[in-house]
């Protein structure tokens, strides 16, 4: 089975703090890096995750408060000074020009690689990525600008051929890509050999979701169901329940609440604010509507 | 005796690695804290070095490369979210317009204090800040864009007045003033009582000299002669004089040398390119043209 995890780069909220990082986070699917958010000290942390800054794939902005990008200017810069030459792709809501456009004409000049900036729409479900083998996706959460989550999804495997079944039916090789995707095979007399005979099934795809920031909303819900893994935003504990809902932002029990009604296997939990040094009661409430869920943590890689 | 001293929150350069920062350090002057530079993640630094950030009284940046000011929009961010209201002086070169409107326009918003962009003249020597105990000048060094040093000096105190002294001559209060700035006592029979008799010397002023990014440059001696304390940069070790030429960078040897040309009392060095894992051939090649010297380290606290 071939990689796909989560590196947690950072998991503080508007305020860094030295428990906390600035949001970001890296997937990796079968190699390829993706980052999601891009706080300031996301190069850093990296850094101090040993990360292959060759293998960074492209960039993916939630939404445009500092504490999500203010670490692009560095990133940049620090991919240029290592000699990249290959695009980076950096979706985002096209407000972004407005950090980026400057700090590119005046601050990190003479670069050796493109950037394309994809805009993307703040307000409906979108494929934003596609190759073979993946599917990423963009869709709305409800935070005070606009603000998307992601979606990473493999994409359904071939089914595996049963060798010696192959061999027994004389499948000949020009028809065995056909078999793969599920077609059934006819004998030269005539008898239709079924798939199911022939093959067993692929490794079925895994599906990752990531929302922050985000109020507790229901209408997440759709775009979410059933995925392998969540991150879900937990600024505050029940406790701040109004703040949570004055500021567009979730406590630890609605992001659970997501992860139930979403039927999610496994709920990740962050973007703390930094009023929390110890996370136990966070967990608790979290726990005690959806238990398989877990706090992120600086340098916390979670299987997909 | 007043504190004033140097925290080292940053001495890496371009690229930040996990050994060293992106420059930035604290100058602190009788509890006063001034910024000079700003390198990505120096709020963090600041967390870590427990800098109370109300004491924080203005920002210093030597030049617009983005290792030294990438670290401001979350720095400005902070202390808006901290409640700062007092106004922050940024003495830069003018061109810092460039980053900082589009930030404060679009993503540090609504903030409770005033930012005063105070520009700097790259060409000459200024006195850019002064109070009734500290004086601060910029002067110029020679990069690849306009760059300033800094200079951070107390003003010479009065005169301590001998009690005892004083009692004895029967000097009126009113006349006290006078001699604690090194007049004379005339006596009621006309007796010239010279001040030396009546005064003991003041503490005599310090001062501290920020040198970075530079090239070797006797052109900065004039600026820096006797200081107590010299940060000089010291990208390259000796073997890389050909590299600190050609980027306008110094070697640890030629920052000793300066520091020798001036006759300083202790160097630091810093600003250290990221392919040195170890920096004794630094500090050796160094000492052996100027034997105070020092190494610049994250979360260092220098005496002036």
């Amino acid at each position: 089975m071939t990689n796909f995890n989560i590196t947690i780069l950072g998991c503080g909220s508007a305020m860094p703090t030295t428990l906390h990082n600035p949001p970001s986070q890296l997937v990796d699917m079968n190699d390829k890096l993706f980052l999601i958010d891009c706080g300031e000290g996301t190069q850093l942390q990296m850094r101090r995750c040993k990360t292959r800054m060759s293998k960074l794939h492209s960039l993916f902005i939630s939404h445009l408060h500092g504490d999500h990008v203010f670490g692009l200017p560095g990133l940049l810069s620090t991919l240029s000074l290592l000699g990249r030459t290959g695009d980076l792709n950096i979706y985002a809501h096209k407000e972004i020009d407005f950090l980026l456009n400057p700090i590119l004409k005046h601050f990190v000049r003479n670069i050796d690689f493109k950037i394309n900036l994809i805009p993307i729409n703040p307000n409906g479900k979108q494929l934003i990525f596609e190759n073979k083998s993946i599917k990423i996706y963009s869709f709305p959460l409800k935070h005070r600008i606009a603000t998307s989550g992601f979606l990473f999804e493999e994409i359904k495997t071939q089914r595996h051929i049963i060798r010696e079944m192959i061999d027994f039916y004389q499948v000949p090789i020009r028809q065995i890509q056909a078999i793969k995707y599920g077609g059934d095979f006819v004998t030269s007399d005539g008898t239709v050999i079924e798939n199911a005979l022939l093959t067993r099934p692929g490794i079925s795809p895994r599906r990752y979701a990531y929302c922050s920031d985000t109020a507790f909303s229901p209408e997440i819900v759709p775009h979410i169901e059933g995925v392998d893994l969540l991150f879900h935003e937990a600024t505050f504990a029940e406790s701040e329940a109004a703040r949570a809902k004055e500021t567009y932002h979730s406590t630890a029990r609605q992001a659970a609440e997501i992860a139930k009604l979403a039927n999610v296997k496994k709920l990740i939990i962050g973007h703390f604010s930094s009023r929390y040094n110890e996370l136990d009661k966070l967990l608790d409430e979290a726990k005690s509507v959806f238990p398989n869920t877990m706090l992120a943590k600086e340098g916390g890689v979670f299987n997909v």
